[in-house]
């Protein structure tokens, strides 16, 4: 089985602390730009892989999307997702998204939030997702940059002159990352963005849109804490069509 | 006018001295990759923007192209091309790509070679571009990559660890950036990778592959200076098909 780190408890006690886990959607600065690049969601079949708490599978619901399932490895996220789900209607499963098995054919749209980088054979998911989109159906998600995953030792670095730089090393070198986030030891895994973009052409998709996410000048103004974000991408959103 | 650096004396001595400039597109170490994304040239009608000494025009012609056209802002450039190309059949003309007019629908392929980064105005010529192409015609293209061209003060750091980095800041800060190669105050664009690939999807065309260039272990071997080019990326190559 795939590493679990949601189940190991440290994690999930600092992860059910962030903005994201506590706020929902209104708590993840890049949520706006994703939304902009989803279809309108009234009649659609929805799935979300890696859903956590549910925050977006609640949201599909509220937009009036005609089923949403949410798949997630983490039996406790999954736990806490059925919880704050006010009514029923939303398929909860748990599954590892390395081996899942997922029905052809069969939505309108697959989203996922910050959940691939974790996944070990990524082009088998993502034809998988392919497979079970209809034709013309988008698939909406975000992941970690590339800039952000390559160094061996991530972290900011403030130069001679005062700058803060994000200093990048190994990007041509793909394969697992061990960082400590949250929890230690926690394994994701480095792909190039050219990489990521042609196993998606190559699996049969067209890709829309793009988003090395930033902060607007708005959001800037309103949490100044995201200045750094202008200096290295952070998230990578894609849109794309089967 | 735009920028033409080209025709600055020192400038033009020391670009006569790459590689690149004496050996032609076996001296650039992304030709084969960049070869590997071109369609079979045999019969086509081919556009070369910013050709340069008019390596890759003779090269085509040799492939059996039936038409090559060659623009450059340099008239110096174009000619040493003209002095190099041992027969006639390829049209040379200074050209400026930041105000050029080009025909409509009379290419079956347009390629560029690290020209576009000094385009101020990029999605104006690859709204020509598309227009100057075939339905299903090919656009190949390479350009210098956001990572290399965002910073302040691009250069190697080596970190307390021994280990060599790039240090990256300001990448959501598009915009001309300055810098001093060859000669002094080179004004180039930086552009995300996103931007760059929105205006292509946006203008019209459809993405096919994109190539963050880093050298194969093959010629690693051959040429170990190159090591530096698997810490960060210094070229991006894209292909898209109108």
């Amino acid at each position: 089985m795939a590493q679990n780190i949601y189940d190991d408890p440290g994690f999930f006690e600092g992860y059910s602390r962030l903005r994201r886990s506590m706020e929902g959607l209104a708590g993840a600065p890049e949520w706006p730009a994703l939304r902009a690049m989803l279809p309108a969601l009234r009649g659609l079949r929805v799935l979300d892989l890696g859903c956590g708490y549910g925050w977006f599978c609640r949201w599909a619901q509220e937009q009036g999307a005609r089923q949403v399932d949410g798949l997630d490895v983490s039996a406790r996220m999954l736990e806490r997702a059925r919880q704050l789900t006010p009514a029923g209607g939303i398929a909860y499963t748990q599954a590892d998204l390395e081996t899942v098995e997922l029905p052809r054919a069969s939505y309108d749209l697959v989203y996922s939030s910050l959940a691939f980088h974790y996944i070990e054979d990524l082009p088998a998911l993502l034809a998988k997702v392919h497979d079970t989109l209809v034709p013309g159906g988008a698939l909406v998600f975000s992941i970690e940059h590339p800039i952000y995953m390559a160094p061996s030792h991530p972290g900011w670095h403030v130069d001679e002159r005062g700058q803060k730089t994000w200093p990048i090393n190994g990007y041509q070198v793909e394969g697992p990352r061990t960082t400590d986030w949250l929890a230690q030891g926690v394994i994701k895994y480095h792909r190039t963005l050219g990489t990521l973009l042609n196993t998606l052409m190559g699996t049969g998709f067209t890709l829309r849109h793009v988003d090395e996410w930033g902060p607007t000048d708005e959001l800037l103004a309103a949490q100044p804490e995201l200045a750094e974000e202008r200096e290295r991408p952070m998230m990578l959103l894609v849109s794309a069509r089967r």
